[in-house]
């Protein structure tokens, strides 16, 4: 798993039924390189969370064909951004 | 997921049965770096899309079976290139 | 697999059930980079240790449901970090 | 999907019965970089081709067991290597 | 898969029963990131193996729920390292 920060959430009207209504988070990890992450916690811009990817994010979200490849797991209690 | 601009489609006549007549269209990531996707969704050259990876890009296009490791699935709805 | 050293525990209160109570250790690869893992064997900060990624990660918890990407099942003898 | 450029063959006489004797070809990326493709497509040196990797590659053989993790899945018509 | 020279075994003592017996490898990419395989083969320091990596692994070692994700399955005949 990876650390991120959640930046915003993403709107997509046009997308595949499959993905339902879980929201899309724009996530960054520290290096600056953005991804998407569906969540599966609830969270808010500028949290740090872990994030699961590969077919673990699919049994993240509870349901084993849902089309993801990166879901929020977990939100971090105290992250130093400073390592 | 990553986020992905699209480019154009891709033409592949010689191509294995699998891959049905689904289109492949070439995908660029912000850092430069091409992708060939197939597109779920329907999009044209120009649209700033959602793309899964591994095995969920297989359960996006609705066929478990199906041969990709990248598959469009969601159109956005307004994304700052500048971020 | 990939040759990681242990840092540190991370806490995560508000996390998804499926992680259970196993630990969630922030490992380092030789490079820098950091990466959350799943504890399977019971290793301390200082540890260098064998992750598996991928779905063998889920597999090596003993549950394949478990939501991870990286599981350490390995503590190495000796590893000169200097290789 | 990546796009590739077929290099070679590659001759591994001492491998593992499940590789049977699907052909082997050395492969190379824009930037450089060499993988190792199994061809289900049937291509020669020079060729621009494209890849399923995952376990994508090993449903794009036909046989979902094949230990593979990149296999050519088309030819492409036309590649403007410059892009 | 990927071409990686063998460098040396790796030894573990204390690992999850999952990993069994067989033999750990440290293999190096030619750009030199090293990695850890299990060795379905048979081989030494020194050779030149293809290695499989994701789900495909776990098939190769003919158990697939073997938690890897990197196993040799091929010495290559003859390998140009200066490609």
């Amino acid at each position: 798993m990876k650390v991120y920060q959640v930046e915003k959430t993403l709107v997509s009207t046009n997308r595949i039924p499959g993905l339902k209504n879980l929201p899309l988070l724009v996530v960054r990890e520290r290096n600056g390189s953005q991804s998407v992450a569906v969540d599966a916690v609830g969270c808010v811009p500028g949290d740090w969370v872990i994030c699961v990817s590969g077919s673990g994010s699919r049994a993240a979200t509870g349901d084993k064909d849902y089309p993801t490849d990166l879901t929020i797991v977990g939100i971090i209690d105290y992250w130093d951004e400073d390592g």
